[in-house]
């Protein structure tokens, strides 16, 4: 793995210049000093400006090299088109980060000028965030190295995530709504056009931040593949929750995203296999940033999917159970010894059964809901609590609240409240409860859904990435254009096994091979010039004697020749034919971001008409392989239905493991396309009976 | 359609007694004395309390009985024990409508006392509400009849959405919620147990009146299946959008719902099938009551799903866009001239492609966000406006908030906000968008799908209810059990193509038979005994002639006696063998709620694995039957692929559609399973050739 920045005195300077520092504090250039001030920052700083001696009481200088110290991080407040003088004075000095501000560079459609800052700085070893960023908080250490409007609230209250945003403007905004919802950040990073330092160098630095329990990224594109995996692998390693919102999904959306910070947008598919498979919570929404950052904040232990649900509105109680059996989670019906501990406080029109409704009547008695939470929160029947709250106003829901902060305390599984109040009667509760830190809600489906995450984050498997392949470039000892046979010949040495057959130059070897391998078989004139076989009809099938080989060997060769006159011809192929096997179909393309991708499914219709495919990246475990096959929605068929045999789904995963082995050990494969290969009886093994490779 | 009760004075009483009424004004017998007087009803009050000569400086009286006039509305707030009694007294009196807040009826396994009151109140012509209800409130004509605290609130403001709930606790406090995010009320409706007066009367009243705009309805189930049907088409009748949210899917949730308000819960796939069939918004959590107010209070003509996207950061544009995208809206490209006009108020680092990026800038140029919106407004390439906004705070906020209300007034089309901020900064920008109907969001993905739904809603065709089919019970006259012949006679019948065939009841028949329909045959034992052939193994298909009949004939008879000796044997069928048809099937069942439902798939493992079917209520028409065939995902085989032939889909529609009337005019059919039903090339129609009926 490549080696992580350092970037502590990035996040943490000693001291920080504002170039270009404005005495007017709303503007892009004042706010950052206006906002140190505020936060309380203990460095030194220094504004520069050479049009003024003072700004805002503290002593303005006039340039960078004139500073009484080498500042740990400069912040670039100047238009474009002064940047690069600020960075070369800054690489004069040694300074060993900038923030740049500006907009107006690759994303304007002017790569160069943001290169050659990159180049500048680079000479004097400054790392940049920036261009076209709002900067970064570090709001653990009360650091506020930005101009965020978001940063102007009067409490702010640190916390476990770890969040960084391409987008300046959607970062800061919605940072602030989460941070309203009580969600406590410990850094806000904006990285714009990310010219230097990207995304990835501040995630994986804060993937070895124990502080950090949720790391959530929003990006537009990503164009290092292998250091993002990277970080997959690292936020693995660490047990990290990693929730990532991948922007420029549709085809508008990816060419905005190419205007507004220039990120490449990988292919969508190979993004959302890469996500499942590295089981990253991948989020769509604002809202998102809110629910994952509610409940990843508070890490008890999740030992399953069992829900109890405690409830003052039957409905809510009923609605709730129907969107966490959504989420595959589960309600159980409790024992009836856990409703005997719940009954004494329930009127006889209530509910023990869970959904516990324990109707509004709960508040008459004091010992109630304590009783009812400490029961289900003890049990064995239960992996966590979900309380849903409904109109309980005045002295009943401050001690409800209360109930819940106390309980919350000690539990030790996850308790959640989802209490549907409107903010005149109810906001006092629920910023009690914030601050708290009881995960709250006001929908029960996103409360449902930020559950969900958990249970399937807590308990998912997450495999370590197979290690890379090394060496095996054999496509190098192959033609220019593979035929059929020599693609098979390939897929052979890669261990995939492929049909009996045998190319042939003449009619008395073809007839030979028919003899040695069996009738009935296949012919198929072999030809660099003619991939396309089923188009040019260059192909027969079962034939079953001699009489109807020699007719079809003169008839297919013919047919060459008159589809592409100029044709090479290899020669024909001979091939067992195979029957009683299940067309499937394994394919390799190489995605622009990550590299080999391997997908496998059934063949025929199931690919062309349902797009029932398992995407992965490669390589890949047969584990993981079997875990592909076992998403097809066709998959039943290969187990075998209808009192059907089923199929050796083992060999299949094999195939698809070495296929994935052989992607990334041929760095020249550009496409692979099995098809059919035919999975045969439980035990019997799989067979490419036909394949194509493209070459880079 | 049955008629609708008369509910003007149980919504606008004249008068209103409260029997029970409680000097203690928090209690729930006292609360709707509080709040009739803090809305200012303008009616007579008058308390029932034969414990107090007055209660809150108000004359009380000692029983119905007594009071000087007969009240509109009597709230009955005594203990479920009492209810019956107070019930006799309004009878009595002949008080026209009462509202019964106890619980302790049916939901607590006690339906006898229920029907009690239903009965007793009848027999007076009084119609209920409840019990185990928290009442209503008529908030155009500001009367709350009612105990909810969520209407304790400073202030209300009504609207065009009426909300029917089930459950009280959830409906008072989404109301709270929704109302909380400026969306207008005119009624709010809890039904609770539905005794008597159940959701569709109120459903069914309120579509009658022209100033709802939106219908919402929380359910945990219909008993009233045909109402709930006449209902639907009634909302069609007035181009009345109707949310409904049906609690209760999940089989847990199920349970609870028959505990909670002794909720009778239909099956969930018939209900999926009617709410789409009938263009219902189905909706499934508090946010889409708030989601689906905010977006259908402004009923603005939308004329296609193309968005403009005007936004100050372009992260949030792109989110936006991906939303919309998967919403099916389209998020097009300007034209050049439309660019040109919005170039001006942007920056060079803008975009005025779609989504329009201003960035921040544009608050710099007061002039520059009113061109952006009225361009994008008046354009003929846009369908709606979405302006999505970040972190914009102080002065140019509030010249955001400003400029959007003026262009949502005179807007021709819809336009709606997504503003991310927080509440400290943002929260006066918010409220003023509220007050001013202009429809809000914060988040995008909510903010799209509201506009999905409205899209949808505007554009989809709603087609009337297929009128009910009369007589044609043919049913009578065929035998208790129908073996495969008696069913496919019971389906040429009703127009439903099938195989020729001729039942015979000796060998030389069958001989005859086969020769008349032409080799190959297939031949079945018929027996009522024995309607699993294919397990029996009495079905022989391909008989090439005459021959392999004989040989057939023998074993199979053989067989029919081997599996069940005592079977009666009805004959054996002669058939003709229908090749190069496709595989599809047609199905029956009847709901417990709706009656009869119809199921379209294609055969064997398209239904037996994937559960490609399209389910609709029956009867259907021709073009809902193609809706159904064109939804399958096996579609393109039907349509043809891979240079296929087409097949007959018409008549596959023709079919489907002749067995729903079929379903409907024979009440004994309880189910019917035509699989195979074989479709043949274009115009060469379709042919059931087997099926399954089973009678009531």
């Amino acid at each position: 793995m490549n080696p992580v920045p350092d970037l502590s005195r990035l996040l943490s300077p000693r001291s920080v210049a504002i170039v270009g520092a404005s005495s007017n504090l709303d503007s892009i250039s004042g706010r950052p000093l206006k906002l140190l001030g505020r936060f309380g920052y203990q460095g030194a700083v220094y504004p520069v400006n050479p049009l003024r001696s003072e700004v805002d009481g503290r002593r303005c200088w006039p340039d960078v090299a004139s500073l009484p110290e080498t500042p740990d991080v400069v912040i670039i407040g100047v238009r474009a088109d002064l940047v690069e003088g600020v960075i070369d004075q800054c690489v004069e000095r040694g300074v060993p980060f900038g923030i740049i501000f500006a907009s107006g560079f690759a994303e304007a459609a002017d790569p160069r000028s943001q290169r050659r800052l990159v180049e500048r700085a680079a000479s004097g070893g400054m790392r940049l965030l920036g261009p076209n960023c709002q900067g970064l908080v570090n709001l653990a250490g009360k650091i506020p190295l930005s101009f965020s409007a978001s940063l102007d609230t009067e409490r702010i209250e640190a916390g476990p995530v770890a969040y960084i945003s391409q987008s300046g403007a959607f970062g800061f905004a919605s940072y602030a709504m989460a941070a309203d919802q009580g969600v406590g950040f410990r850094y806000v990073v904006t990285t714009g056009n990310q010219a230097d330092l990207d995304i990835i160098d501040f995630a994986r630095y804060f993937v070895a931040d124990p502080e950090v329990g949720l790391l959530v990224l929003y990006l537009e594109g990503i164009d290092r593949g292998e250091a993002f995996l990277d970080l997959l692998e690292e936020a693995r390693q660490r047990d990290l929750p990693l929730a990532v919102l991948k922007a420029g999904r549709s085809a508008t959306a990816q060419a905005a995203a190419k205007s507004h910070t220039a990120a490449l947008a990988g292919d969508q598919a190979s993004w959302d296999a890469v996500m499942r498979q590295y089981r990253v919570l991948a989020i769509d929404d604002a809202d998102d940033i809110v629910d994952m950052g509610r409940i990843f904040s508070d890490r008890r232990p999740l030992g399953g999917n069992r829900v109890a649900i405690l409830t003052t509105s039957g409905g809510g109680g009923i609605l709730m159970a129907d969107r966490c059996d959504e989420e595959g989670l589960v309600v159980p019906a409790f024992s009836g010894e856990l409703q005997a501990r719940l009954a004494p406080y329930l009127p006889v029109f209530g509910s023990t059964r869970n959904p516990v409704d324990m109707t509004a009547q709960v508040i008459n008695d004091p010992q109630g809901f304590p009783a009812c939470l400490d029961a289900v929160l003890e049990s064995s029947e239960t992996d966590m609590v979900v309380v849903v709250v409904s109109m309980i106003t005045g002295e009943a829901g401050r001690q409800m609240a209360a109930d819940l902060a106390r309980a919350a305390q000690k539990a030790r599984k996850p308790l959640v409240c989802c209490w549907m109040i409107n903010e005149e009667q109810g906001g006092s509760f629920l910023r009690y409860l914030r601050r708290r830190k009881v995960p709250l809600f006001q929908s029960p489906r996103r409360c449902a859904r930020a559950l969900g995450a958990l249970y399937r984050w807590s308990t998912g498997r997450r495999q370590p990435r197979c290690s890379a392949v090394e060496g095996g470039d054999l496509l190098a000892g192959f033609p220019a254009t593979l035929t059929e046979y020599d693609a098979k010949r390939l897929l052979a040495l890669h261990g995939v096994p492929v049909t009996r057959e045998r190319l042939c130059a003449t009619l008395e070897e073809t007839l030979a091979a028919a003899e040695e391998i069996g009738y009935p078989v296949a012919l198929k004139v072999m030809s660099p010039d003619i991939l396309h076989k089923t188009e040019a009809r260059i192909v027969a099938l079962r034939l079953r004697d001699r009489e109807e080989l020699q007719n079809a060997y003169g008839r297919l060769l013919e047919r060459a020749s008159l589809h592409d006159p100029h044709a090479s011809i290899a020669g024909v192929l001979v091939q067992e034919m195979v029957e009683g096997g299940l067309e499937c179909m394994i394919g390799v393309r190489r995605d622009s971001v990550f590299g080999p991708m391997v997908a496998v499914g059934l063949g025929g219709i199931y690919v062309e008409i349902l797009k029932d495919l398992s995407l992965r990246h490669a390589p890949l475990s047969e584990k993981t392989a079997l875990e592909m096959i076992e998403e097809l929605k066709g998959y039943p068929l290969l187990k075998g239905v209808r009192g059907e045999e089923g199929r050796d789904v083992a060999a299949l995963a094999r195939a698809v493991a070495a296929v994935s082995r052989m992607a990334c050990a041929e760095p020249d494969l550009l496409e692979l396309d099995i098809n059919p290969l035919f999975v045969l009886a439980e035990g019997k093994g799989v067979l490419a009976a036909d394949a194509l490779v493209i070459r880079r």
